[in-house]
Parts: C-alpha cells; sequence; structure tokens
C-alpha cells in the first residue's frame, strides 16, 4: 500500500515526547453559534445580547465546539490517515480561557504513552495530549486523546 | 425573573443520585458524514466503500458528535437554563459501541457531585455523569460533565 502521506505514522514509529503541531482555524461568529444551535444551545454560545449580559461579555465558543476543532486539525495532518482504528476515549477535557469570534486556534499534539495491545499483535493504543491555542498563544483548552493504531 | 421552564434547577436543587432522562435523537447517515467531514473526517466516519472494509463494516458516527448530541440532549430539556454559567471540563469519555445511521440516541444524566463554590457563594460545580444509549438500551457513550451553575 503506497504511502501517499509525506508524514504517515505508525503506532509503532510514535515517540514519547514528540510533539505534532497542527495549522490554525480561525473561527467565525457563524460557525460558533451554528455549532452551538445544533450542540450546546446556552444563551452565552448562541445569543449576543444574553451573552454580553454574561460572565463572559459577548458570544464565546462551546467547548465541544473547540476540542473538535482541534481534533480535526490533527486528524486532517493525515499523521494517522492509513493506522488509526479510531479512539476509545478522552480524558481531562479542561477549557480555560474563553475561545471567540476572529479567535485563530491551533494545537500541539504530544504522545504521551505508547501501549501495544497484548492480545493483538498488529495494533495498540497511543495515548495524547491535545493542546489548544489562541492567536496570542495563550492554552485555551486542552485533552488526552486515545488512538487505536495499527503498529 | 420567571421560571419559564416547568423542571428548572439551580445547584443547590440538584440532589446527588437524581437521574434527568432525555429524549431521544434518530442520527441519520447526513448528520453523521456532515459532521466527521468538518471535524473527525476519518475513512469509518465519511466513507462508505472504506468504512465497509474497516474493523465497523461501515460508517459509524464520530464519538465527538455522540457526546455532543448527548450534551444537546440534556441542554435541550431546559434544566440548566437559568442557572448555568458554562462548563469547566469533561472526564473519562468512553465510546463502548459504534453508533450508526438510523440509531437513536437518548441520556441518562445523573447527578454525581454538587460542590459549592468557597470563594462565591452565589454559586458552585455540579459534576454530572452522562450516559448515552442506543434504542436497544446498549450503553454506547459515557462521560463526566463539569457544569458551572448559580445557586
Amino acid at each position: 500500500m503506497k504511502n501517499r502521506h509525506i508524514n504517515l505514522k505508525s503506532l509503532s514509529e510514535l515517540q514519547v515526547g514528540e510533539v505534532f503541531e497542527t495549522c490554525g482555524y480561525t473561527l467565525t461568529q457563524a460557525d460558533i453559534t451554528t455549532f452551538a444551535f445544533s450542540f450546546d444551545p446556552q444563551p452565552f454560545h448562541i445569543d449576543e445580547v444574553a451573552a454580553q449580559q454574561s460572565i463572559f461579555g459577548g458570544i464565546i465558543a462551546s467547548g465541544f465546539h473547540t476540542i473538535a476543532i482541534c481534533f480535526r486539525l490533527f486528524i486532517q495532518s493525515g499523521i494517522f490517515a492509513r493506522s488509526s482504528l479510531g479512539g476509545t476515549g478522552l480524558d481531562e477535557v479542561r477549557w480555560y480561557a474563553p475561545v471567540r469570534s476572529g479567535d485563530t486556534l491551533s494545537a500541539e499534539v504530544e504522545v504521551v504513552k505508547v501501549i501495544p495491545s497484548k492480545s493483538k499483535e498488529d495494533r495498540g493504543v497511543a495515548i495524547l495530549q491535545y493542546r489548544g491555542y489562541n492567536q496570542r498563544r495563550e492554552l485555551v483548552v486542552s485533552f488526552y486523546g486515545n488512538h487505536y493504531l495499527l503498529r
């Protein structure tokens, strides 16, 4: 099978401590309210008037949105394009600071642990820490993701 | 301020062990692929041909999608409509079984812990466990969510 991606990695090629950097994504107000209207319809995510009176002082992105953007930015890098068998979970999802329209999110993704399967030789789990930053390099979100990968 | 929701709850009204049940949502193939194409574009979420050859035997929903649906179903119940100040994080997100087009997701949301703030009298954190089930009552996803609430 041809490697169509220059930076393709399987489980056995990951080094603990290795960090992948994603490109950025600039959120628009429409992105934020459209996502939140479907998945997190709280006033401070969808209603500018209510949001201005909230503790956030204006509309902020849903945390479910910001973790999904970080994940997308990593997935689109193609690093696991041939090796990924899905994920089993996330841990310690933390939202540190509001993300607003006009903010540019990018992520650093660090290999924290590599666990070869005991029962299936050809696969295993990689635990990655995702750290999402805004354009001021403020950490706005982080989480651990468990990736099930071919070796 | 008028309570427009019959089942409105503030932090001090939550009982540990109390369980809220949401209504259901039936996922379509378009839902699944549209979400995944934006946020989790892996072949087994967006490409029927590749998905049939994958370990899943067909397209399955992104786990980011299934947690967001469970959250939406709970938020739309309106229980925290007047008390929610946002969330600080999620813990132990676990995906147990594939969710496919035609599946109907619903959630049980249990109050696990209620922690009044020490510094701010009028608020605190509630930790809720979200459990997402399919139409066969199989547990497909679970996670803990930290809600920052007015008392």
